[in-house]
């Protein structure tokens, strides 16, 4: 008989299950609006984090990214992969997985799905960063884009900046009819649109978020009035844009973190010269976000370890005394740390 | 009540406690030799691989790493820590894990536990080598340092170099009577000495496995005669190191990746001119190995990527059609790929 393994010995583990249950045991609304809560708040100390970009394996159909952080207290990363192509094979684009661990011991804390958290952090930092940067009592928001995140960013939108009217268009119709059904009784308009230019009228919040893995141009210029605010977060890899060079030129640009977005975001069509700002400094009080109505603001976002980081770390809370998470037995725990070969003898049966 | 999770969504995880039955189910010492095969393998198509410095996360008790690469077919990643203070806690010092994925969808194929594994794939890495660097009928080792890593190491050297006698040295005599303990009845004769140089009298190989964080001096160059190959696998992070510099002057030092060794390696202590060997290199019969029964050979071990690799395929392989591993519900597997929030919609209970 094997011996039990001591508490030391295990990992509390989210299962994709496990998240939906806890979601929905909170409320989706409210775990956006936490989210964003915690993401702001770590945003507030960015200085403080440990900050690299992502250690990316890119193939010919994807890639297979790292994104490690820490705060000093705990560390954190994000397994996450990018395959464009997968749809067509019916497999997810992107599917990913965290873990914190307690940096005084580099023992893990905490492994978690991360497809569907991804999917409500990524939410969650576009609508706290519209609360900075949209124009006030922004009301319509359109979603160009109608994937797998479309129904989380409209949600975010709505229950962290109280957005009223989302107005959908995807090149595919049925991706807009799939969106528009999960968004029905959400307490959000929904209208479907033929076309973005129909989806973007009367809207103050463009969100774009598609999945080619290739230059492409989503909006072009002339589509953009002033005073808008674009929430970009399709493009998030070396060679793959979603807006036209010259909606960047007459935008202020807002970024995550510039090491990686000028490798990944749609500022990679511009040179390295070119004024942007970083969110944190907006959100710290730092720097200017939005100065007038007349103004474009763009959230070039990629995505950035540090907002994993928060969302591990409210989920590693919101699970303490629930039974949404098993034990894993992930590390080996002998009675005597030097007696590894020991604890192996010893567990023969 | 919740749909069943498909196919695509489970991942097998090897947990400490299955990888100790695997390994009693093959055999410890059949593991070692099919283990050093494996890594020996890939080792001859080094040039195949993604390589990268692991990506280090320091803090001033210890550091969490990632080690990734890929072969192109597969994906692997360890993360691991080291945390010398940990023992005096009653904590392992390394704990490890390991993920492997498929390059062309980015799903993830198995989730292990790695600290039992690093361990076996250390001392495998060690003992090959050792075949092709140690003097011809090498039957003596020296086992400086002996602690969670001394027992691995002493079996992989009998079963795969042909070692019959081991003699144990450690600053902690208790380190060395537990070690001796465990290795009693393991068919290799087993001596305790009082001092480094008493365990190196007759050896013609000498590991030296210690795990303080900072330089120290575990052999000095009066210590090391002519002909003997020292396999150096304690020195493994920045400004820990276990040789004293005038033994790396006589030496043909062997690295395994060099832009890693010169920043964590015993070669720290050299100018980045200095020759050294890429072991690759020698296994693929590309460079000269052990040249004549005089020279001093070094391999300046810190452990890389590649040979965690090997060892997350071969478990990958060994648990198929076993029930060594569990399945984890770890990846958010939609009907439509695009219907993530459909997914979580309809999991509400």
């Amino acid at each position: 008989m094997a011996p039990t393994p001591s508490d030391l010995a295990f990992v509390p583990f989210v299962s994709v299950d496990n998240m939906m249950a806890l979601v929905h045991h909170i409320g989706v609304e409210t775990v956006l609006r936490d989210l964003a809560e915690a993401i702001e708040a770590d945003f507030k100390r960015w200085e403080l984090f440990d900050k690299t970009p992502r250690v990316a394996s890119h193939s010919e159909v994807g890639v297979i990214e790292l994104m490690p952080t820490s705060d000093g207290e705990m560390y954190g990363f994000k397994y996450v992969n990018g395959h464009p192509k997968n749809t067509r094979e019916g497999l997810q684009t992107v599917t990913a997985f965290g873990l914190l661990a307690d940096v005084d011991t580099g023992y893990p804390k905490l492994l978690s799905e991360m497809t569907l958290l991804t999917a409500l952090r990524t939410a969650a930092t576009s609508a706290m960063v519209a609360k900075h940067l949209a124009p006030k009592g922004a009301s319509t928001m359109a979603m160009i884009g109608n994937g797998a995140q479309s129904e989380f960013q409209c949600l975010a939108f709505k229950a962290i900046c109280g957005i009223s009217e989302v107005r959908l268009y995807d090149t595919d119709p049925s991706a807009t009819a799939k969106c528009a059904a999960n968004l029905a009784g959400q307490g959000v308009r929904v209208v479907a649109c033929g076309s973005a230019e129909e989806a973007m009228e009367g809207a103050q919040i463009i969100t774009t978020c598609t999945a080619d893995k290739q230059n492409n141009t989503i909006l072009t210029d002339n589509m953009i009035g002033p005073g808008v605010h674009i929430n970009a977060i399709g493009g998030d890899c070396p060679g793959k844009t979603e807006l036209h060079r010259d909606i960047l030129l007459r935008s202020d640009i807002f970024v995550e973190y510039p090491p990686q977005t000028w490798v990944e975001g749609e500022i990679q069509q511009l040179n390295e010269g070119h004024p942007i700002t970083e969110l944190w400094r907006v959100i710290s009080g730092d720097a200017e976000g939005r100065r007038d109505d007349k103004q474009i603001t763009l959230f070039d976002s990629v995505g950035f370890a540090i907002e994993d980081f928060s969302a591990l770390r409210y989920i590693l809370g919101a699970i303490q005394g629930t039974a949404f998470f098993v034990q894993l037995d992930m590390l080996a725990d002998p009675d005597d740390p030097r007696d590894l070969f020991g604890m192996l003898q010893r567990s023969k049966r």
